[in-house]
């Protein structure tokens, strides 16, 4: 029910979107949902040199199909691009032949079309009858899947029904002429022939990283495999005779290891012990992982069959995305499902993904925060590159924790996720309740980033309080601002956590006060009417003249003006100041939050797709059920957007997590660790949706959250009570205990009284 | 005296600096000042990704040597970088050897080296005694020239005097393994072997473009050449038999033409042509066009030999790079010596180069506005690029007048380059008295540029004023800035001659109307006291602290802190509100002037090239003498500080015309026919400076001013009346006469009464 995402007939002009959106891992390994036996006149090796640019406002190339193999921490230098995640040799390949003709989506008389990601299983299954142009018919069914149960292991099977006899071909194996960005980062490629029907592929990568790949063919219905070797490719090529009415079956088992992991013993050793298993037998230790997963986060939506699959999708690719135990790596903005931000980490990972994780999995919170304590070093080479002493973390993070941002208005000036990754550690901290992790393991990363903020503040003559200048917040169509509230009050966040903790990290009582002092006279600025203003100097710019400039909505306002009209005017690219309201909402009254969101929302673009799903949870919260609903559907609609483009280039894996958040934060109401000292719920509950349920973990106690029109339970799934909260109702649920809470109006509101 | 630039000793460490300083050219074609022998280990075919960055903290490769051949026009595709001058083949290359020794400046046992540019023939000699490892002793003597009289013609020739027999070889020819900013801009190179002495090389660049060189050597003292083509280079090598005391004398002659001008049998002809001439002959039809050049320019200063030689280097490489009658390309930002701006034209071209020109030489002028008019199209297409109609021209334009410019700060925001170019159009026609130019030639331009202006201004919410906002001025540390005031005095400029003859490009009254308002209403910001405002938000910057983070202070300042500093403090780079002020003095009482210049001076850091003869000429308006006088200094020592470095990037062609500017409209005192309808002087001699004289043109007149700290007189040289003012002092001097008026007291007022 609900878990199956679906493409019905195979158009050139929605591949990629597709392929995106189909992208299969494990965590270690993951490849995008490419046809195994690809297509002609889309050639993989075309050298192009990607500019740095406002990649909102880019132009992809237009290419039907766009292979991805990513290894997470696999990275290699561009040539003024900086480090990016390699797309890897691509080994997926499996070709048929029948007469003479070659099985193509796009030339080949093929009916009956279907290919389905079965989310649950996350395993991609693609069914077909292909008439061939000497009139006989052909099922044919390509299923695979990344094993979850061992994760240097992807799995590939090829079932043909012949509906007549006739003599085909099939081919398979492994492809390393490939770009990443349009660049070749291999320094060297070499294929070996292990035995009959086993193949190895090892490429030294100009990171200096080796990467193998080895791969088994299975078929009892081959006699023997032919070997063919090229330049840059190698694959085995057998004539098979196919009978009618009799079931062709081929097996392709691929294992990955690289040399930071791994050695090419070990890729071996990982494949010879999977092929002693069978398919069914592998599928199934694979699906038992995933179905763990799924207990312990699946959200359920009833009553709204499109939500329900998107909400899945969303954790889906999240589940995915995730690299178990390595924190050398965090997830990268694109969920390592397309190179468009070259497999680099923003604040995107503390402050869209780590929520998902923390209240459904904490130890995948946890390696998140620790991929930023450890590239601390890299924090300390940025803020040393600017010439400051501290830790400045890196708006596009390599794998190192250098910033590798091509664009200087960003690297420079985007200086939030500095305070982001902060906030990070202290959501980290509370929502385990794992405390010591702050005056312990984060310690020394918040007393260097605090070090960091006072170098970078400014005390402007004639002000008696200091300043962040130059800044630009997480609206990036407004470059270089003055105290941009949102950074402002991060910092503020950021600092005050420093003064409390900074005594574990070696800063004297002197230091912590300079800390202190700074918080609190960093200023937020408002207008003389009280509306808080995005930075200072906000109504000093252009008004955007949306009506007159912005033709196509369907497309960006940055698609169709020019960087410099965004970059005077009032155009906000995403939520800044809400976004601000969101993550602090005791520290502003609901007046001034609605003040905001009717001050800021005509100018929003929501160009970034970060921006919806911040709007759908401060409209839950102003009570604009509306609005929360048209920002759910954009938020949750954005990768299943096929005809738009989708994720075509990617996963907006932030919006995946943006999208847990509007279900769990917005919809159910649940106030973060951060917010409130008990899990605290304030439904609400949009009109089609009879039931939302969930998992939670509560300060590592388990819990279970039930919410209808009619009412909304917590189970309290732990062995020690449990402290709730629903609307202003408090209870205490004891172990195994459902507190339940019945509600009244439309608005989800209790019972009065 | 006080022509020669001299170089005593070699030093690879400055062999750079003197090869751009020792740059020749016959506008036509640019020769850098390398040595004809060559470097050891110092190779120019090293590929390298030259990245977009701020020029003025860009480190470029340390390479002893940077070979460098342009013909302005020639351009090609940057892989990244856009359009850029291409450097072509090398056809200096002239080898020595003796026993087996090859002549080489860093490793050959050499004395009495001395190397001289004579700038009033335009002619570089080298001498040198070569004390070989085999105890022979040759004294050495390299002379050349780019022919003034045959500009696709270069000479040179080499003598050696032997003071034993032996048998020496040499080698010449020509390379074209060489590399521009690091990138091949070749798709093909043909070497032909024409006769015994004479060798051709024809390439086809990336920009479709060929170019065609063809050399031929020229010795008796040579039996035969032998021919040695290698991939990318071809030579004739000899064996020649060196009688002591007996001279050897080797010349080579090479003609270039390209695809855009002629064809290779005209560079045939032109070579065959030059052989039937002696050296003598060449040298002295080149000598003469420079005498000619001189005496319509040279600004004689007696009394302090150093600023006269520096005046004179300036006024040479303004002579050699303009580009005569040719309005295709006007004079890039390094003047043909270097590829640091990537032979692209700026904003320098009219307000720092142009006047020159205009003042002494007005035809060369011409092809400078001209170059404007004829890429009016390309302004168009940048205008569209943005999504206005009408005409901005580049920041950075491109032989087609597109804008080249990889930095999207300088490309999006520098936008004052539109009205500097309509204001160049305006000097060109008030000082050459040819008005008709603005409502003929011009006009379309003007017009065009005022319907962009329009289209750029915004009226903001509140305001009854439209704006210009988002922009840099010519202070490049301020990227973003609204209603800057450089910017806004040169658009109302702009808008208002629009207004005035708008009607004569087909502007109806009521657009003329809207440009004059715009005009009138485009504010210059004040801080309540009155001081002009750079721009509104300039007292929000942060101060510099020049005294914590400036520490080396013959280093830029930006070349010791971060960019993101730079950006959001109050440090400028160069004049801005003073730069206005020195072209609309009469728009600003002296105070105003004076409190500007005490406000912004201190935080100006003169980073940029294009700073100081500005100040060096305002100063001289207020009667800073000692001011004037160090930033003089500063303007024209500029490329002759070998040890800073120079030259070696490229001639700071703009700063050139600046030291023209500082002795003529600064210490002379001429006011421009901009500011004055009469030949107007008002002089601020420097103590040291015994007198002053230069040639002048005013509104197509001949004249000649002279100054000395007695008297100031202006000598009519025209067969017409010539109104003149000295101080307050009017008088109309005939054909041929000469009207002097005395001075007195030390700052060269006149007497009174």
């Amino acid at each position: 029910m609900n878990w199956v995402l679906t493409e019905t007939a195979f158009d050139p002009k929605t591949a990629k979107a597709y392929e995106g959106l189909f992208t299969q891992g494990s965590g270690y390994l993951h490849v995008r949902g490419s046809l195994e036996e690809h297509l002609t006149d889309c050639p993989q090796n075309i050298d192009r040199l990607r500019k740095p640019t406002n990649v909102t406002a880019e132009r992809f190339p237009e290419t039907k199909a766009k292979w991805g193999t990513y290894v997470p921490g696999i990275y290699g230098p561009h040539p003024f691009l900086n480090w990016e995640l390699i797309n890897l040799p691509w080994f997926l390949d499996i070709a048929l032949f029948a007469d003479g003709e070659k099985l193509d989506m796009e030339l080949s008389n093929v009916r009956d079309y279907k290919r389905e990601l079965n989310l649950r299983t996350a395993t991609l299954k693609r069914e077909l009858t292909w008439c061939t142009k000497t009139g006989k018919t052909l099922n044919v069914l390509f299923e695979r899947f990344a094993s979850a149960a061992r994760p240097h292991l992807f799995v590939q099977r090829l079932n043909i029904f012949p509906q007549q006899d006739l003599v085909a071909e099939v081919s398979a194996g492994i492809d390393a002429d490939v770009r990443t960005n349009g660049h070749d980062h291999f320094q060297s490629i070499d294929f070996s022939r292990i035995d009959d029907n086993n193949l190895s592929c090892a490429v030294l990568t100009d990171g200096n990283d080796t990467v193998w790949m080895q791969t088994r063919l299975l078929s009892r219905n081959v006699g023997s495999w032919e070997w063919k070797q090229h330049e840059k490719k190698a694959e085995f090529r057998a004539q098979i005779q196919l009978s009618s009415g009799r079931p062709f079956v081929l097996e392709k088992r691929t294992a990955v290891c690289t040399s930071r992991d791994l050695d090419a013993a070990s890729c071996k050793e990982i494949l010879e012990t999977a092929c002693k298993s069978t398919y069914e037998d592998l599928h199934a230790e694979h699906c038992a992982v995933w179905e763990e997963r799924w207990n312990r986060s699946d959200v359920v939506i009833e009553g709204d069959d499109e939500s329900q699959l998107a909400m899945r999708c969303a954790i889906y690719h999240l589940l995915r995305a995730h690299v178990p135990n390595d924190p050398r790596v965090a997830i990268d903005a694109k969920g390592y499902a397309g190179e468009a931000y070259f497999g680099r980490f923003f604040w995107d990972t503390e402050m869209y993904l780590l929520p998902f994780y923390l209240y459904t999995d904490p130890e995948k919170a946890r390696t998140l925060v620790d991929f930023r304590i450890r590239t601390l070093p890299g924090a300390r080479d940025t803020a040393a590159s600017y010439g400051y002493s501290g830790a400045k973390y890196p708006w596009e993070a390599d794998r190192d924790g250098h910033d590798s941002c091509p664009n200087w208005q960003y690297a420079d000036h985007e200086v939030h996720v500095t305070a982001d990754v902060v906030y990070g550690f202290a959501h980290y901290a509370t929502a385990t309740g794992d405390r010591s992790f702050l005056t312990n393991e984060a310690a020394e990363a918040i007393v260097e980033t605090a070090r960091y903020w006072l170098q970078r503040l400014d005390w402007r003559k004639g002000d008696n309080y200091p300043s962040i200048l130059g800044v630009m917040g997480p609206d990036e169509y407004s470059p270089i601002t003055n105290n941009n509230s949102y950074t402002n009050k991060m910092v503020k966040f950021a600092l005050n956590l420093a003064a409390d903790i900074g005594s574990h990290a070696g800063a004297s009582s002197e230091e912590c006060g300079e800390f202190r002092r700074a918080a609190e006279l960093l200023p937020i600025p408002r207008r003389e009417d009280g509306l808080v203003l995005q930075c200072e100097e906000f109504e000093k710019l252009a008004e955007p003249r949306f009506e007159e400039l912005w033709k196509d909505r369907s497309l960006p306002f940055a698609a169709q003006v020019s960087q410099e009209r965004l970059y005077r005017s009032k155009c906000l690219k995403q939520a800044d100041v809400l976004m601000m309201m969101m993550l602090f909402p005791k520290d502003f009254t609901e007046k001034e939050i609605r003040t905001a969101w009717e001050y800021y929302l005509p100018y929003t673009t929501h160009d970034s797709s970060l921006s919806a799903g911040v709007h759908a949870i401060v409209a839950c919260r102003l009570g604009l059920r509306k609005q929360a609903w048209d920002f759910w559907k954009r938020t949750s609609s954005l990768d299943l957007d096929i005809t738009h483009g989708g994720a075509a280039e990617g996963i907006h894996i932030a919006n995946s997590g943006a999208s847990w958040q509007v279900a769990v934060f917005g919809f159910a109401g649940l106030a973060t660790a951060l917010e409130s000292d008990i899990l605290t719920i304030r439904p609400n509950l949009p009109d089609s949706w009879k039931r939302l349920t969930f998992p939670i973990v509560w300060k590592g106690q388990q819990g279970r959250v039930e919410i209808t029109h009619e009412h909304c339970s917590v189970t309290n799934c732990s062995n020690q009570p449990l402290e709730i909260a629903i609307w202003d109702k408090k209870a205490v649920a004891g172990p195994g205990e459902t507190v339940t809470v019945y509600l009244q109006n439309q608005d989800n509101q209790p019972e009065p009284g």
